[in-house]
C-alpha cells in the first residue's frame, strides 16, 4: 500500500493520464467466486462520465471498461482483475498554450517541482480523469459489499453555499447536481450557471452514508475506518476537508452532549457518524467532504511559467464549472474500496 | 504499512496498552548518520505526559523513554530504532467496575465486536495512552526534519467553542491549554473548569503549521501529503474532522477567490494550506483538526453491558476534562512521521 | 508488496491469464527523467516469445508491448508506467478436455483447492505465459540499472544433466538453448530432442551473473539482496532450487576455505557470490536456479479429476520440451526488478 | 512488508543488536482469542540459546522473553504482541580489536558500505543473535498453527559433509547437533571437534518438514509458498542455498520421472516437496537449506580495515564451530511465520 496502490487485502493499483492512451486499474484480492457484473461497472463509469449536463465539462469520453483478467465465465477467479479504459477525446492541442505555465489552484507546480518535468496535457495524472479507474475498481468493491448487505450513497449536501433543506433519496440521480433536495437543486443550479457565465466556478459539500455495516470493521491504530476513509477522500484532488458524524461541531459540544448513549435496543443517537475508536459501531457511517471550486476558470489569473516569469492566463479548454456532481460516484467508489478492504481484513481478526 | 505500522520509508510500528507492562515503538528506516538526541525524545514525552495541570488527568506516569536499539555512540546506525516506555501507575482496580460495560463515546463496544473480547483496563490499546509511543517516534522524525529545515508547531485554536483572536507563538507553551492567545486561554480555562466541575468535558480545534517544507513532497495518488496527514490525524481516537487551508470554507468560495495566484516572487495567498494536488507547494502547511470532548465523564450515562443489558454508569477514574492541550504534541509527532516519510520517498522521485 | 505486487520503491503489479484478453504490468516508482526505450522492452519480450525454435512451444504470440501511461515524450514522468500485451493465439479448444482434470506437476490442483474454481484454459494465471508481463517490467528496470552501470546476464549452465564446460558470452544468444558452450549445446539439444520425441521433457540449471553492482545494496534483515532474489526466483513456477556463490557446496567446506579473504586490492575469491549478510559486496553477484522438467508431457499419466475420480491423461496441446532457454530472460528480468528496487531503497540508507 | 518487517496478515517486526540493551519483536495480526503460552515461547528460545554444548558459543545469555503487550488473561487480544529479550552477557571488550577491521565472510564490509558506519560490537544487527527475536515470534506463530493441525520439524541432515543415513524423530533433540541419526551424529561431532581444534568451522544442510498443511496455502504470484519460505530462509545470514522437494536433482530428471501422479487415494510421490505453482498440495512440505561454515574462525585471515589497509586477523571471541544445531529452531520459527501468514491470507481467498 503506497503511492498508486491502495488497500491491504482488497488492493487496487491505478494508472493513466488525462491525455495518454488509457487509464485503468488492477484489483488484487477479489475473493474467488464473486460474480462480476460488467454492466454494473459500466453504469458506475457512466455516472462519472463527462458531458452529461450543462454543469460538467463538454469533453466526450465513452469511458468503456474492458475487463482484461481475473474473471472466468462471469465469476472472479481470485487472480488480479484488470480493467482498461481507453481515452478517446484527447484534444491535446487545447493544452499547448499551458505547456510552460502553472495553472493556479492546480497540481502543475507541485508535479514540476517533484518530478522535474510534467505531462502538461490536461494535467496529466493530476487530472480528475484519473478517478475513472477508481470508479471502475470501486464498482467491483460494491459488488462484494452488496453480498454483505452494505449500501453506499453519496450526494451533494451543499453547492455554492446553498445547503439542502430536505432529503429525498430518489431525487439524487434526477437532477444534474446529485442533490437530494429538488428545491435546493434549482437554486444551486442557478448559482453554478451564474459562476460559469462569469468565467468562474463553484464548490460544495458532499455527504456520504454507508448502511448495513456490521460493528467491528476498521483496524486500529493506523488503519482505522475513519483514518482510511479520510486518506481515501483526501486522495481526491479537490477535497479540502473531511468530517465524520457531527465533525467540527463536536468540538464545540460537551461530552454529555456528544456521547452516544446505548440501551438494550441500540444507540440512541449517532453523533459519532458510525465510527468510534476507528471501528464501525453498526450504525450508519456518515461523513462529509469539502470540495473546492474547480481551479480551471476562464477569468484572468496571475501565475508564473517554468522559468519563473510572471504570466497572466485565462484557461480556455473544457472544464466543469462545478465538480461536485461528478465527484459523488467517486466518493462512493473510494468508500467502497475502503470498506471492502476492511471487510476482508476483519476475517483475520479472530481465531 | 498496515494496522499498527505507519509509513513506507520511515516506518513506525507501535505497541502497548494503557495498563499493560509497557508501550513502545520500532522505527525502521532512520537514515544512518542521524545524531539521535535522547533528551529531546524525553522532552516531547514530557510535553504529552499526564498530570501536568488541572486540565489533565491525575494519572502519574514518568514516561521514561529507553532506546533499545538502532543507535551506536549517539548516532543512528540504519537498523531499527526501538524505544520502550514502561507503564508505572496502572491502577487497574479503577476499571474493574467497567469490565462488563461499554463506556459511551469510547471504543469499548467496537473492540468487543471486532475481537470478541477486550482488555478493559483503561481502554487497553484504545486508550489515548497509546499515543506516547507515537510521540517518541515523532521526536526522532523531528530530528531528521530539523536537518532539512522543517519546523512543526501545533496549538489550541479553539476550546469549548472559544476561539483565539491573536497569535503569539511564545505563549503556546506558557498556558496549560497550549493556546497562542493568553486572553482567550483564560476564558477557555474557565470553560474547561466549569465543565469539569459539572462532571463533564470539552473539546476544541487544534491547528498545526509546518514551515520550511520544500515544494515537491507528497506521493500521488494515494499517498498525497494531505491524504497521509489526514490518515495520521484520524488515527487519533478523538479526532472527528480535518481540513487543510481554508478547508470547509473553500467549499463556499468561487474559483477566482480560492485559487492562490503566483508571481515571480511566489504565491500571493495560501488558501490551499500549502498543498495542491497532494504535493507540498513550498508555502507553510496549515491544517486543523476537530477534537471531540473527552468521552469519559462522571455524569450518569445510559449504556449496555456485554450481555446486552441496559446499565447506567458514572465513570470515576482519572480523566482529562479537555484533551486538547495533550493532543497538541501528538499532532506534531504524527505530522513529523508523515513528513519524514515523504521526505525520504522524495529521494526516489527523480533519476 | 504482496500477492501480485513486487517491490517497495520500484514496485511492479502484474495481471493476466494465459487465455484471457491480455497480460500486463503496472510499474510504480520509475524515477522521473529516465528515458524509456520501447524498442528495448520489445526486444526482451521477443527473447521470451514462444515459437522461436524446435525446443519451444509452437504457440504463436506476437507479444507486442503497448505503453499505456507514465511516459511523455519518451521519458518517464514519475507516474505509473503501465504496459499492455494482448493475447492473440488463444486456442482454448486445446484445453477443453482438461477442464475437469488436474495435470500432474502443474498448479491445477492447488488453484482449485485455493480458490474453489479455476480458469483451466492453458493453466490460467499459473501458466508460464504470465511471465511476459514480468519481462516487460524487467526491461524498464534494466534501463534504470544501465544508468548505474549494472549489467545482468543469465544462461543455461546445465540442461538434461549435461553441464557446460566452457563459457563464451557471445555464444549464449546464438544457440536455441542459451548455452554459453557451443559443444555442450549440441549434446543438450540432442537430449532435449530425445525427450520430446518420446513425449517427455527435460529441465536444467540456469546461472545468472550481475556485474557492476556497488557494495551496499540489500536491506537487512528481511529484504536482503539474496532473500529478495530467492523470492523472485521461486515466484517462477518451474524453479525448485536457488543457491548463491558456492551454494550447497559451501555447506561441505571449512570456514577457512569458504571465507573470501580481502586485501587492499579487493576480494581474493568470490565463494559468497557477491553477497554477504544480505548486502552486495561489490563483487559480481552469482546465483543458480534449478529448473524442473516441463510438467506438460504427452506420455500417459495417472491423475484425478475435480470429482476425485482417477483418470489417465496424455497432454496434447503445445508445450516446451525444455523451458530453460525461455526462462533465461525471465530470470534476468526478475533480477533486474530486485536490483532496481534495492538501488532506489539504498538512496534512503544514509542521512 | 519491508526491511525489518515480515508478513502481510501475521506481520512481525524485529529489532535489536548483538551488544545493545535488548532484542525483540512486535507481532501484528495475532488473531484475538489465541491462547498464548509464554512458557512455550521460552522453550523455543531455550532451544536456540547459546552455551548449550561444546559445539556452540560459550556466550551466556538467559534469553528471557517478556511479553509487553497484546495478551490479556493469557489470551491474545488482537493488538500487537510485543516481546522483549534483554541482552545480558555483552562482553563488548572482546570486539574492540575488530572495530576497524572487516571480518572475512561476515557482513561487516557490507554494513559499512551501506550505512557509512557500523556497530562493530559482535556484528551488531548482522549477528546471528538477532534471530532470537524471530524465534520468539515464531513460537507464537506455532501456537496459531497448532490450532490448525500444522507441525514443523527441522533437523541437521548433513554436517561437515557427513549425511544422515537414517531418520529417528526422537533422536533429533537428543544429540547436540540435532541430527536424526545417532550414528551419523557421532561422526559429525568428531568432524566439528576436529575443525574447532584447528581453529576452523563447519557447515551443513538442514532439512525442514511441515506436516498437516491443507492444500491451498500460498499466494500467486509473488507470495507463493516456496517464494516466501525462500525469502525467509535467505534472510538468515548463514544460508547459501534453498531447495524444495527433489530440488536441484529435479533439474536432471525427465518430466515423466519428476511429475507426482495422483490417484483417488492422493499423490503417489512427493518430488515437488508439497508445493506446486507456489501453493501447498496437502502433502508434507519438504525443503533443505545449505548452511555455510561459521565465518568466525581463530585461524589467521587476510582482510582490510576501514581505511583500506591490508590486515591479518585471528578472531578470538566466542563463536559456534558449527551453527547448524542452533539454526534448526530458527528455521522452524521462520517457517512458522510464513505458514501463519499464508494461513490467515487464505481466509480472504474465497467469497
Amino acid at each position: 500500500m503506497s503511492r498508486n496502490t491502495f488497500g491491504i487485502c482488497f488492493k487496487v493499483t491505478t494508472f493513466g493520464e488525462s491525455h495518454g492512451p488509457a487509464l485503468g486499474c488492477v484489483i488484487d484480492g477479489v475473493p474467488a467466486g464473486l460474480p462480476v457484473d460488467a454492466a454494473a461497472i459500466q453504469r458506475e463509469l457512466d455516472r462519472r462520465r463527462p458531458g452529461q449536463s450543462e454543469v460538467t465539462t463538454a469533453r466526450r469520453e465513452s469511458d468503456t471498461a474492458e475487463i482484461l483478467s481475473g474473471v472466468f465465465e462471469g465469476v472472479a477467479t481470485g487472480t488480479p482483475l484488470a480493467i482498461l479504459i481507453r481515452n478517446c477525446d484527447q484534444r491535446s492541442r487545447d493544452y499547448g498554450a499551458l505547456a510552460e505555465v502553472f495553472r493556479p489552484g492546480h497540481a502543475d507546480y507541485g508535479y514540476f517541482m517533484k518530478y522535474g518535468r510534467r505531462d502538461y496535457r490536461g494535467g496529466g495524472r493530476s487530472s480528475g480523469r484519473e478517478t475513472a479507474a477508481r470508479v471502475a475498481a470501486g464498482a467491483v468493491a460494491r459488488q462484494l459489499l452488496a453480498t454483505l448487505g452494505v449500501k453506499i450513497t453519496a450526494y451533494a449536501l451543499e453547492i455554492a453555499g446553498i445547503r439542502c433543506r430536505s432529503f429525498d433519496r430518489e431525487e439524487i440521480e434526477r437532477n444534474p447536481l446529485r442533490s437530494p433536495d429538488a428545491d435546493a437543486a434549482r437554486e444551486q443550479l442557478a448559482a453554478v450557471r451564474a459562476a460559469r457565465n462569469s468565467g468562474d466556478s463553484t464548490g460544495g459539500v458532499v455527504e456520504c452514508v454507508a448502511e448495513g455495516l456490521p460493528a467491528g470493521w476498521g483496524e486500529p491504530v493506523f488503519d482505522k475506518l475513519d483514518a482510511r476513509l479520510a486518506q481515501a477522500m483526501f486522495s481526491l484532488g479537490a477535497v479540502k476537508g473531511v468530517e465524520f458524524g457531527d465533525g467540527f461541531e463536536a468540538a464545540r459540544r460537551l461530552g454529555s452532549e456528544n456521547n452516544d448513549a446505548m440501551t438494550a435496543g441500540g444507540f440512541l443517537t449517532n453523533h459519532a457518524g458510525g465510527v468510534l475508536g476507528g471501528i464501525s459501531t453498526g450504525q450508519p457511517l456518515v461523513f462529509r467532504i469539502a470540495v473546492k471550486p474547480t481551479p480551471s476558470i476562464s477569468r484572468e489569473q496571475n501565475t508564473v511559467d517554468q522559468s519563473g516569469g510572471s504570466r497572466v492566463i485565462a484557461i480556455a479548454g473544457r472544464h466543469d464549472p462545478c465538480i461536485v456532481p461528478r465527484i459523488v460516484p467517486v466518493v462512493e467508489a473510494m468508500t467502497a474500496l475502503v470498506l471492502a478492504d476492511l471487510a476482508l481484513l476483519q476475517r483475520t481478526a479472530q481465531l
